[in-house]
């Protein structure tokens, strides 16, 4: 048993900091033993004592909605948007989600695996010690596949928690150009039911949207999902009001993402099934959105509110969780409480994991971070660096 | 003779990207001896021969904004603030920027000197390896010293290229409360020149608004500065239109600084003295403004544009001047070309450094950042995380 001790402990139990100052906690193997105020430590048989040397530690961090497996980038074509480009021109020259979907396909497993893990890297160094990564620039078998397979891969070769989410409907390939139906007929009966076969799915999410894929046709590939077991999840309400998050809702969705255009009616579905809202201040900051998700509301009907990086080339090129818990302080006005909430225990109940992860609870994995800080609010209070930490992923820390 | 080789370089003379591709630099000692494509380099007897393996080279970036010698930090406030405190209930309870007075003035030498040495190896690792840093928390003679003092330690210990601007003018201490011309006079009479003498000081900055220093009280600050032969720059326009920037251009300032509210005359009187704007979107990001600055008319008059970080614990608690970058590309529109200008040869004007920083050619610093990306853009198109690189500073590679 490893007993780790001069610390302050921000639980996160209850989705609030619910501190233990001048705490301890005791660890065997990949689990927590025992949490709790220092004096109390129970007289254990040690294997190591490791002095925190007066840290703050929170659980490890979860970022709960990434698309960090992804071939190229877009930052040429973020240039020539400053230059005055549109996004038609753009578009019309085959940049846009479709140019990243030609790089993925593209890409070897190897060049996928080596990218990302580069960038992952980087979150886990800001404390991530959890990530949910999604398929959906492939939009074929084949490229869906590879994608989910170095989702894997990176679970394996990484000391981080990896939850995989197949996103086929994510947008329509140029192959069914016009014929979306065809496209939901063929992820609901080819593409789920094999990569679900090759157990290469935890997940499953679907993009409703204008420009995207329609709430009936959502409905098609959650129906799908249930029928083969998997939960859901869905990019809803980021540019219109089309009520999927409702639906999200009817299909006890893990969580519902975006929704800054989501309705008072939306809210009261997502709250009656426990449906986390993950909200995604890092695509709201960068396309300029003026739409805010409705804070409040979501606050006074108690629905739980994660955040995340949504990691992804085009709308978000975001490597750092803490980046995204500034933002949700300044720009969506949640305290520094709400959003530690939001990237821990509320991000671990998005992926269907708070049973064993986002809190500090005896049985829970011993996946934390002991910061050297003064307050748990200084993690969302500086922006940008490198603050200094240690990183624990199942007992273990992590050498960098 | 150190060769640089298989590299493409940004060299940003003429404020461009202005790029050699296929390049390589022969540096001497802590200078740039040639530059150019590769194919074309002389042949010189070499001490070491350092492949780049393909990556991009710009210059080193300068931070020329930063207050990042303080005591304490405010992340309760952060946290009160968003908890509903008013602004005015904390300054009520001694917060504010009279927190940091206090806490600065309690602060011995080495504790300024570590906290803020922790603070700037994250802005250099990040590829600054230059920066301004200003006094402005002490307010008395003893502590404006201590943190001149400390500022000129940090440029000893530092890989790093340090200037020191003295802002005694920054807030109006308690011992002087309602008698803030009183105070004017024993900036001008007694701690600048003592400052000076001690050579404590590169350039003197005031900030001008409401809460805190007239125009007229600035002018004499300038006088005193002008007599004594020290470069000025001014905090200007950041709440409200004074003509701050005006008058700074009139002292022949080095730069005018924040921006927000200064109208046309402002921007052509600055055009006129070839004064640098130094934009700051971390505290405009931060205090939630709405007021841009007038980017379309400094760009149309020529003035040229700064971005730096104002890394300070109140309104901008910033440890990546790359983060600034990308808020002057999504926030304010300027184009990554303009931003990388911005944190290289144009904040090298702005602290009075561009014979010798701010670009690279033949004569200058080799003070340089190999960059493991595919093209410029990326350093502005990435959001936090730590990008692949290597930093040279005066021709020695950083071990960090
Ligand atoms: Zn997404
Ligand atoms: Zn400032």
């Amino acid at each position: 048993m490893k007993l780790w001790l001069n610390c302050h402990i921000a639980t996160m139990q209850h989705g609030q900091y619910s501190i233990i100052e001048h705490a301890a906690m005791l660890t065997d193997g990949e689990r927590i033993h025992w949490i709790g105020p220092q004096a109390e430590c129970p007289a254990v048989a040690l294997t190591e004592q490791i002095d925190l040397h007066g840290a703050w530690v929170t659980p490890g961090l979860i970022d709960c909605h990434t698309h960090s497996v992804f071939g190229g980038n877009r930052s040429v074509e973020f240039e020539q948007r400053l230059q005055g480009v549109s996004y038609a021109e753009i578009a019309k020259n085959g940049g846009g989600i479709a140019s990243t979907v030609r790089a993925t396909r593209e890409a070897s497993h190897a060049e996928l695996f080596h990218s990302a893990q580069q960038r992952i890297l980087n979150l886990l160094k800001d404390g991530v010690t959890t990530i949910e990564i999604k398929s959906g620039y492939g939009l074929d078998l084949v490229t869906e596949r590879k994608m989910l397979q170095v989702i894997r891969q990176l679970g394996d070769a990484l000391p981080m928690t990896v939850r995989s989410t197949c996103l086929a409907a994510h947008a329509l390939p140029p192959e069914f150009k016009d014929a979306s139906d065809d496209y939901i007929d063929y992820i609901c009966t080819e593409m789920l039911p094999q990569l679900h076969a090759e157990n290469l799915v935890d997940a499953v999410d679907a993009f409703c949207e204008h420009l995207a894929f329609s709430p009936s046709q959502v409905e098609r590939v959650f129906q799908t999902a249930q029928s083969l077991n998997l939960p859901v999840k869905l990019h809803a309400e980021q540019l219109s009001a089309l009520g999927g998050s409702s639906l999200a809702a009817k299909y006890q969705a893990l969580s519902a993402d975006h929704l800054e255009y989501m309705t008072e009616d939306d809210v009261k579905a997502m709250a009656a099934s426990d449906t986390v809202a993950v909200l995604l201040p890092g695509a709201f900051y960068l396309l300029r959105e003026t739409q805010y998700p409705p804070i409040e509301s979501l606050v006074a009907h108690g629905v739980k509110i994660a955040l995340s990086t949504d990691l992804n080339p085009g709308t978000s090129p975001v490597l750092s969780l803490r980046l995204m818990m500034n933002m949700g302080s300044t720009l969506f006005r949640l305290t520094p409480e709400q959003v530690l909430a939001g990237v821990t225990i509320h991000a671990a109940q998005a992926l269907g994991l708070q049973d064993t992860h986002g809190s500090l609870d005896v049985g829970k994995f011993a996946d934390f971070v002991a910061w050297d800080i003064q307050h748990p609010s200084e993690i969302t209070y500086w922006l940008g660096g490198d603050l200094k930490k240690q990183v624990i992923q199942k007992g273990k820390l992590i050498q960098f």
